[in-house]
């Protein structure tokens, strides 16, 4: 188990840190769509626990980590306070918020194929929650706010991706038996850099092919997020 | 527990009364946003149990009260009906509707974080998810109507603070082992005017500081919900 | 039980047409939306799985079906291939798709109604959590993509009533004590050929009286999903 291969201390703070700067996404995005402190919160909060919170159901590990963990729950609501009194500042550093959120990107889909392997998923079930875990919390947050889900969108860098490669590694130790501290690292080390690169290269996923004969485009969509 | 503080159909009353009016919320909203019977009745039937069902599935109650209670399901049924030949009249009376809505609430809060409570989560948590008991039905109403829910908008009277209150109010009671049928009414009469307060004096949440300098205003959120 | 009743690989191939053709109608939507393959193939999954996912939280099936039988899991990526190379001839050939996601609709809301009533639910709840089987994961997907859900909307052809009709027969066959894979497949069938008519003679379903009165038009709504 994940628990027993790390220090249970080291990988509390890995999770919270994952946590905030999921949080801090929320918090920003609810900023942008001018809703008050209580959506900044809740939009942070979503974010964070969401996609661990869906993980947990699914795997029928009731009440979830979200609602037994304090400090899962505090968390959010500090990157609210930040945001809140902090937003420009917050905002201009877009870039290493980034960073943090690749790195919770890679952290959250190594912890839920992980965490879902040890409920009795098959493998490929497992890579498939643990990539539910990492990226369900920012579709929550897409909807909840209204908007079209940025996972989904064409126009925005690769972000299932990385999340894929890092689950996949995480079956594939499994599977050879190899899984230990410091391949679970490896595998969140791969998803945060190809993260990284995606942003940094604009990579983008393909549309389907002669998609433009027949697709309605709505450029309002653009306006809604910008 | 809080089903021996009361008798039974008392408290039963009451929650049939909550979900009632709750559901009402929903179907008028079914009618402003042009869908038909079918829609009206998915949208009271959601905001009514929506909550309720979501603190189940967390607490591991399954299946949810929404699902064993059959007056829990009819209910919206019956608002459905009431809005469907009356919704003209029942649109004129939004006034006693907010009444009932902040009734709902209060009592939605207190009876949430106590269920909360009893199936082993902590004080906090409780109170948490006896929020989002309270206020969960009114987001997926406005989720699943395409709209920014109310909860978040900031343009839009006290809705969380109420349920806040009552939450912590009842998480207090039982910290001071004083929860009872007396307090328990008293913690959702808090909610209950608070809100009342709030929709009389259009109290609002304030939005992140120095917001106006960066944030995109969406001035056609105003016309779909209007 | 339903599984006792056919034969489970008759059974098991069903279930797979109908996630199939669901994924088919999640993964046009995100080609028309303007979605990259990953939102394709969430959608796909999303729409497919979505109902039944739901139906097992409710009921405490977990891991719910989506989640241990790889087969459900595959499907929706084999017609996410199959819309992303040749999404036009899927599209011309929407009438087929509607046949399909009509004999969808029949399968689902029968085999949600009769796993409901296994896992001990009321005959009322049963139908109703077979119907939310049968629709929940297209409503999942118009609010993925940030519409307002086709199964609420008034200019869409009845889509709630053939699958409420499927599962009251499949009620009213356990009521009577006459369920069988004859009055199985009976109810079905009058869900199939209910939808079927439903599209050919565009039945839709009421709206509230005096509608036109009070309620705010919202052209733009017709726009967002040409």
């Amino acid at each position: 188990m994940l628990q027993d291969l790390f220090t249970p201390s080291v990988l509390h703070s890995l999770d919270l840190a994952g946590i905030f700067v999921f949080a801090i996404s929320g918090a920003l995005l609810a900023v942008r769509r001018n809703f008050d402190v209580f959506g900044m919160a809740v939009l942070a909060e979503v974010t964070a626990l969401g996609g661990g919170l869906f993980r947990d159901l699914v795997i029928g590990a009731v009440p979830p980590a979200a609602f037994t963990d304090l400090g899962y729950f505090l968390m959010p609501l500090v990157a609210t306070v930040l945001v809140f009194f902090l937003h420009p500042v917050v905002e201009r550093t877009q870039a290493a918020v980034n960073v943090f959120d690749a790195a919770g990107l890679g952290l959250f889909c190594v912890a839920g194929t992980t965490k879902a392997y040890e409920y009795g998923l098959g493998l490929t079930q497992s890579a498939v929650l643990g990539l539910a875990t990492a990226v369900g919390g920012g579709v929550l947050r897409d909807v909840l706010a209204n908007e079209a889900p940025s996972l989904l969108r064409w126009d925005r860098d690769l972000y299932a991706v990385p999340a894929i490669v890092g689950s996949t590694l995480v079956v594939l130790f499994i599977r050879f038996e190899m899984l230990n501290p410091f391949t679970s690292a490896l595998a969140a080390l791969a998803a945060f850099l190809l993260r990284l690169l995606a942003l940094r290269y604009r990579w983008r996923a393909p549309r389907a092919w002669n998609r433009r004969s027949t697709a309605v485009e709505r450029p309002d969509e653009q306006k809604a997020t910008a």
